[in-house]
């Protein structure tokens, strides 16, 4: 697939063709920045050659809970979520030392989690309600829930200011690998077990649990009579299994391509939702850029199923936009080749020997 | 290896036991951020913990250009070393957009560039000599022109102001994949055919050439009588088959060790400059990190020598330091975990449940 395929042309500002003209004639041997000429490439299509910088930067954090959690599919207690947020809100977690290493603003957004009272201070109220339902058991979301979570997390991208130039997707939610694991199953059509992983690290029994767990909510989303395009069985998925905060995530990518803002995926459960917000809207696709290889067995897979390949492989298993954040400098660098190198020709510079240069 | 012992007691200012204490008291799973957390055990252990900033940033690029390119090893024409020299003093070069996108320096230095004068503004005028002699034929340095081009290394780095905080060895020299793979044979000890690869892009006929190159050099080395320890093996073949731009990165290597500055290897090159700096001293090991894989088929055989584990794999095979700098928001962001997340304790959140931590 060609860039200018994959953009779409009614949804290009560059011109593909003379973009790769225009790498080829950098001073380097064509192709030498390898999967960084193929960034340039994407980032000069949708944003114009050569592209503005990627500046402001922003992670958003969505944060919900789960109904689930009650069948021990997680290493820690839901009432984790809500503190991680606070612990976010005061700039401790790994998130915000990243973040900051990056130069990038972190926004964390209560979508749904379980707690009594708004969260305070540095933490954005759009909460829901308090966690799913159970969702081995039921329906986890109401489409009408799940229609305002879409709402709410696209409503927090306009309403930010200044307006980021690019946006991670991150995430805080104590069970949401397991809900993010039925969405990823449900929508490539692949069994349970193949999407199931150790999450933040359970042990194998809990992990077996999982595996039961997301299987009854697949068999539902199976069983309701889905339509079959692409964008019901997403919608089916969403309210069968999925989470608030993912939900939230989706609508957040689907304004962001409304607003023209590229998208860099996270983790599993960021890259889940960033397979959900395809389906429901496919040209969304160029707009999504893949920052790193989870731990989590199934993130392959997902990246697949969109057709990405990640920058990074660190071997990370935490979310919150860890590995989105630390891939920013790349997709900087990938711009600033297109607005800051000479050409052969400007530096006066001769050109491989014709037939010796590599493809 | 432990990091304790990578490091080596007498180095060490940070305690290792104490810091991967504090790595697994963090608010996050432990173990969650993979290879990281590694980083942040290493840098924490030089440099002490919490790590200072890596800030102010630096990329020091050496030239020197190489007798041997009369034999057709390379895509293009020796002039393009000072040709690209003056692109990158006047802002032109990838390294320069590169590095620019992280907030580092590019300074570049002439250790050996084949021209009639200083390269002028903006450009290090600490040229040995107009190029090495051609490797395939005889040696290609002089002992003493090996000993001034380290000396001259280590004295660009110790005269820079302000001193860095963070080093990453990049190069410029047309012909120095060659050289490069006869020194990596050399001190890997393994055959001229498993080391030589396409460089920046030749035909296959050059890259038998190249191999036959690479061999004569090779069979020189083994019956030069070198000692057989690796100070004086990597001594020998920098000056049978080495590059004064090689040769001046050892050197600045070497001094940011005695300076305590991390040093960040680039590519095949920069890597094999890496790979000599720790044969002269085997105590410069921990001072080293890998930032990428390059396209270069010796690379990985480079860095399974320095026993580094790369952080990117993007596919580039340009070198000037362009894949080291896009390295350093990682290593920055490693640092960054220690300096400013709260532990479970400060923040009030309760760990995994016991025996449910992943390893």
């Amino acid at each position: 697939m060609t860039a200018a395929q994959a953009v779409g042309a009614e949804q290009s500002v560059g011109d593909p063709a003379r973009i790769r003209a225009h790498l080829d004639n950098l001073t380097k041997p064509p192709g030498s920045l390898g999967h960084l000429e193929e960034l340039a490439l994407r980032l000069g299509t949708l944003l114009g050659d050569p592209p503005p910088p990627l500046s402001p930067r922003c992670v958003l954090v969505m944060a919900g809970d789960h109904g689930v959690t009650r069948r021990g599919v997680s290493a820690y207690p839901s009432q984790v979520t809500q503190l991680m947020c606070r612990n976010m809100a005061a700039g401790g977690a790994a998130i915000n030392a990243l973040a900051g290493s990056v130069d990038a603003r972190v926004v964390v957004v209560d979508l749904g989690v379980d707690a009594g009272e708004p969260l305070g201070e540095g933490i954005l109220h759009r909460r829901i309600r308090r966690g799913t339902r159970d969702l081995s058991r039921e329906p986890a979301l109401t489409d009408d829930e799940v229609d305002r979570a879409l709402e709410a997390g696209a409503r927090v991208l306009e309403e930010l200011s200044p307006r980021p130039a690019v946006l991670v997707l991150g995430e805080m939610g104590i069970g949401n690998t397991t809900s993010a694991s039925a969405l990823a199953a449900a929508l490539l059509r692949c069994p349970a077990v193949e999407m199931v992983g150790p999450g933040t690290g359970i042990p194998p029994e809990a992990q077996q649990e999982k595996v039961r767990v997301v299987e009854a909510g697949l068999r539902r989303i199976r069983n309701g009579g889905a339509g079959q395009d692409h964008a019901s069985l997403a919608r089916r998925a969403l309210a069968e299994v999925g989470g608030l905060e993912i939900a939230g995530l989706v609508g957040a990518a689907l304004a962001a391509r409304r607003l023209r803002i590229p998208v860099v995926l996270d983790g599993f459960i960021s890259s889940v939702a960033g397979l959900v917000a395809k389906h429901l809207n496919p040209h969304l696709g160029p707009w999504l850029f893949a920052s790193h290889r989870s731990a989590e067995p199934g993130h392959d897979r997902v990246l697949d199923g969109l057709g990405l390949r990640p920058l990074l492989d660190l071997g990370f298993r935490l979310g919150e936009g860890t590995g989105g954040v630390l891939a920013l400098p790349i997709l900087e660098g990938a711009g600033a080749i297109l607005r800051e190198m000479a050409t052969f020709e400007s530096a006066g510079i001769p050109g491989p020997a014709e037939g010796d240069s590599a493809p």
